[in-house]
Formats: structure tokens, sequence, C-alpha cells
């Protein structure tokens, strides 16, 4: 796993062997982006089954329920995580049904564990097709010339494909359009500062980095032409939750005439709420406010930090998915698109 | 002079007996806010003159005018720094007549610069009162307990005083409300984390410190009652320049019913351009926004650092001044209460 709290200054890669490292992984933000997160877990899971010493299903089935349920504690808003667990449980009892009929025991038990392996590497394969399809879905949204804005980290690092909001700025670029990505750093952990800008600067596509302040000036002023931007949960009224500063940047889009978009798989979507009220909010922990880089930059004082906002659906011109888009009303055109699967 | 930039970490006193070296930190930012710089620039020409070797009216006259252009270029967005030099050249002008009358010579060119030192301690002398009285008018605006959110700095620090939106929750306070500050970061030079909180922390207000991209979430789920901010330089048609995000606070106050008050002093006033489209907006260097605290926080990738935005006044529901409130139409409210002068 690329550690992406080091970047963009060390390149430091881990090996995980233990499901409980990649739990930790995910909660301390080695891994961070809903997707990315999503294979992740996906990962863990088939890692934690892979060691495990169960010689009876039943006792595997325990202990894959115990990992699922570490995972499950990682990150309470990223709705791909709950999709990756949700799909490794009907795998495991599809699986296990199989190894059932067969008799069961230790070569049972190998074949789930070979089973949740393929799995994974399923999930990491579909979702690099995903974000292709979905970038290309979305690419023809963007202006032909000119700014366009996103938020936090969207892209590669975030999903394990080219990206969700920077899948359709990467599948825009190679269409043709000259665009120019304003890039707001993304307080507090400045996912937009050291991961969209080193992504960006690495594949050539011009940008310009603001502070997160700077994003009402810059769509009243900039000549910005669209916002895109991924998600963490998509409630089935298209109510989104994204990274903290989205809601103000939708507010700031429709103010001044931007069309704001959101980029996110059907993994993402969670049609079991009616709306983003029902969306669990992450709160971390203060110290990542009050320091910088481990500098502490305030005095000892009380600092929220809810990690994620809710962006109302009425902001959102359109939601774009690697089955297609998605427009208002919203309960609708993403239970369409869900049934497709 | 207390180094701003050093806070809250260091309590750095400077001495300055060269004008030259005030305007290099009101350039570099030892002190800011529009109102400070003021009475900085004020004590800067003061301290310029009294140190002239001239001999003659002439050579006086000359070496003031170009103090006062050497301080009219350190930051071009405060119209308190223009305001202070316009008034040095009034009181200039007012002294050598007198001086001229009675012979000029030594004595006289003694008399202006004593008389110029006296207009600097009475302009810092006027600008506490002026905090007080805005601050009482401005308090009963504030809820009688809740949430009250502001941006930046405009406290002690900005003005000299107590403050003009910090002016306005101390009396606030004094008057017996029961307020908790949100206080946004204020990202790149950390005004609200560094300064805001400092002070805040000092008087025992409560406070909580959040990230620039929490100010909508906050908005929108925080109970916040009212939004008081300073003021760069405000427009004959109220339009005000503040310190960057000023703007999408407005806007997303405005999203969210919560009313957004402007707290300046009448020197704040540029009643000579007709709106905010007239307003000088300082750029400063990109390297404040790639970097904090002298890390490197991005890729060597290019930055904006527009410092201030414009609000448009509709979004404004009162300006407070130290002579009343001046609500819309602030064409009409704005001459009536500079016309008091």
């Amino acid at each position: 796993m690329l550690d992406q709290r080091r970047l963009p200054g060390e390149v430091v890669y881990h090996n995980y062997t233990d499901y409980r490292d990649v739990a930790k992984a995910i909660k301390d933000m080695v891994i961070r982006g809903a997707p990315a997160i999503g294979v992740a877990a996906s990962m863990g899971i088939a890692i934690g089954v892979e060691k495990s010493h169960a010689k009876t299903l039943d006792e595997l089935r325990a202990e894959f329920t115990f990992i699922c349920d570490t995972l499950a504690q990682t990150r309470p808003t990223a709705m791909d995580l709950f999709w990756a667990i949700d799909r490794f449980k009907r795998r495991f009892d599809e699986l296990a049904s199989a190894a059932a009929i067969s008799g069961g025991g230790l070569p049972g038990i190998a074949n789930i564990k070979a089973g949740l392996v393929q799995e994974a590497q399923k999930v990491h394969q579909e979702r690099r097709q995903a974000d292709e399809r979905l970038g290309r879905f979305g690419a023809g949204l963007l202006p032909k010339s000119g700014r366009v804005m996103t938020q936090c980290n969207a892209g590669a690092l975030a999903t394990g494909g080219i990206g969700t909001a920077l899948g359709v700025i990467r599948m825009a670029v190679d269409a043709g359009h000259k665009v120019e990505v304003l890039v707001p750093e993304t307080r507090p952990y400045l996912q937009g500062a050291r991961l969209t800008a080193w992504e960006l600067h690495q594949d050539g596509i011009p940008l310009t980095l603001i502070t997160d302040n700077m994003v009402g000036h810059f769509l009243k002023t900039g000549g910005v032409g669209a916002v895109v931007v991924g998600a963490d949960r998509i409630a089935r009224n298209g109510d989104t939750a994204n990274k903290i500063g989205t809601y103000g940047m939708a507010v700031l889009a429709r103010e001044n005439n931007v069309p704001f978009y959101v980029a996110a798989p059907i993994s993402t979507l969670d049609l079991s709420i009616p709306s983003g009220d029902h969306i669990p909010i992450e709160e971390r922990s203060a110290g990542e406010v009050t320091h910088l880089a481990g500098i502490r930059i305030s005095p000892d004082v009380p600092a929220a930090h809810p990690a994620f906002d809710v962006t109302p659906a009425r902001f959102i011109a359109a939601i774009i998915t690697e089955r297609g888009l998605a427009r208002a009303p919203f309960e609708d055109s993403l239970q369409k698109l869900k049934d497709q699967g």
C-alpha cells in the first residue's frame, strides 16, 4: 500500500500480511478515498481468511465474520467499505454452500480461501474498468477549454483506477479538452495539495493550487466552467456525503451558475437510506486541525473535525457513474442505474 | 510592534526607529489588519518626519511626500492605510502653513515634527475609542446565547483597540451574552488559528477552531446565530473587501438564513469608488500557499494567492461602525455616517 500520508515528499510502500494491519492502515489514512477503501477492505478480508487456521466451516465462518466486523469499524462514512463487506459476505455464503455440498473439510476451506482471494482481485479489476467507463461518460460534461475545479483527491490514489473526478478530467484531457484544474488544498489532511496536485503534476495536466477559502472567489471571478468531485456515500435522493468543504463548494457553484457534478461508482450508492440526514459523518481527532505536519499551529484550544459534509441533491447537476449519468429526480435515475447490475 | 507572524508560539516585540522598517513590517505582515495598518502607517510617518535632517520647509515636504509614497506601496487593499496617509497630508499642510506664517526655519520644522507625532498618537487613541463604540453598537446584534462565527482576525491585533468583529463579540460577552465563537483557521497565514484563537483564549471566551472548508457545514448544522467579520475596504454601495474566504462565508450564511455583519471603522470606507469592482485585490506570494511554517506541503506546482475577496453588499445585513449601523441601501446610510465626522 502506497502511504498517502507521506506523499508527495516520500514514496513509501507498506506490505501488509495481517488483516488487522490493513484495518489500521484504513483507519489511519495510509489509504483513503471511498472506492480505494473498498478495494483495500476486500484485500484485507482475503488476507485474513487466507491466513486462517480454521479446521471446520463453522470456525472459518466465525473468523470471517470477525474480520469483516473489524474492517467495518474503520471509517463510518465510506459506503464502498460496507459495499465490499456485503459482497464478500454473499461470496462467502456461495463458496461455503459449495464447500458443504462437496463435503467441507480442509479441501472445502482451501476452496473458500482461493475464492475470496480471487474475489478481491476481481474487485480491484472491476474498479479500474469502472473508473474508465465513468471517466468517458463524464468527460463530455467538462468545458472544451478553461478551468475546472475539484475537491480533495478523487484520483487514482482514491480508487485504484484512474480516479472518479480525476478520471473524468483525465478522459476529458485525453479527448482533447484544454483544461486547467483549480485544486483546493483540502485541510486538514491536504489531500488536494499533496495528492491531487501530485497526480495532475505527474500527468502533465495544468493546475493551480489554492487554499480552501479561495473557492468562492475563484468560482465568482476565475472563469470556472465546471466543478467535479468524488463521493463517500450517496443517498437514495441524491444527497451526497463527500470530503468536508464539498457542500460549501456546491452552494458557491450554484450562486455563480457553475454546474456541479459528482463522480462516483455504483458501489458508493446507499439506496437503503432516503436522504443525506441518515449518513453517519465521521468525526476525526481535533489534533489534526490544531497541528499541521506535526507542528502545533494554534494555542491549546478546542477544535472540531467533521471529516465530511452532506451536499443536498438540489445542488447537483448530475451524478456520473460507470453505468451512465443520473439526473434529478435522483430517486428514479439512481435506482435505474443500480438495477442494471 | 508585536510580531504577529510568530504568535502564538512566541511573543516577540520589534522596536522600529526607521520608517522604512515600518513599511517593511507592514508589507511582511509583522502587523496586519486594516485599522492596525492605519495606526502603524501613522506612526511610521511620524517617525520618518521626526528623524528628518531637512533645513527648509520645502525639503521637509519633499521628504514627507517620499515617506508617504513608501508607506502607500505596502498593502494595496487596506483602506485605512490610505485614509491615514490622506489625514497626515492634510495635517502636514495645516502645520506647514502655520510654520510658514511664523517665519519657517528650524523652529517651524520642529513644530511640524511635534505636530505629526501628536497626530499619530491621536490616531491610535481615536482607534481605541472607535472600537469600543463600534463594539457597543454591534453587541445587540449577536444572539443572547449560542454560536457566532468570525473570519481571520479582526481583533485587538488587527486594530490596536479591542478589535472590530472581536470588539463586537467582547462587548456582547461583557453585556452577558453566552456565546461560543467558531474560528476558521484562515489559511494561508492562519490568522484565525494563531491570532483570533489566541485572543479569545486569553480573554476566556469559549471558541472552537475549524478549518476553512468547515464553514458551510457549521453554518448549515452548527447552530450559528450570527456571522461578524472585519473589513479591509468598503465601497460606496456597501461591497466589502475582506480576507479571502469572507465572500464564501457570506453566501453560505445567506443560504442558511444566518445574518452576516461587517464591523469596520469609518476609516475603512472608500466612498470614492462606486462598487467592489474598483477595489484593488492584493496578490501575495504563491509560496505562502505551497508552504506552511516553512515546510513545503505540495509538489512544485503553480499556486494562486489573492489575499482578499469582495462580498457583494446584498449579502450584508448591516455594517457596524463607531457612528452606528448602516443598512441597505448603503449608498445613503454609509454617506450619512461619513458626513457625521
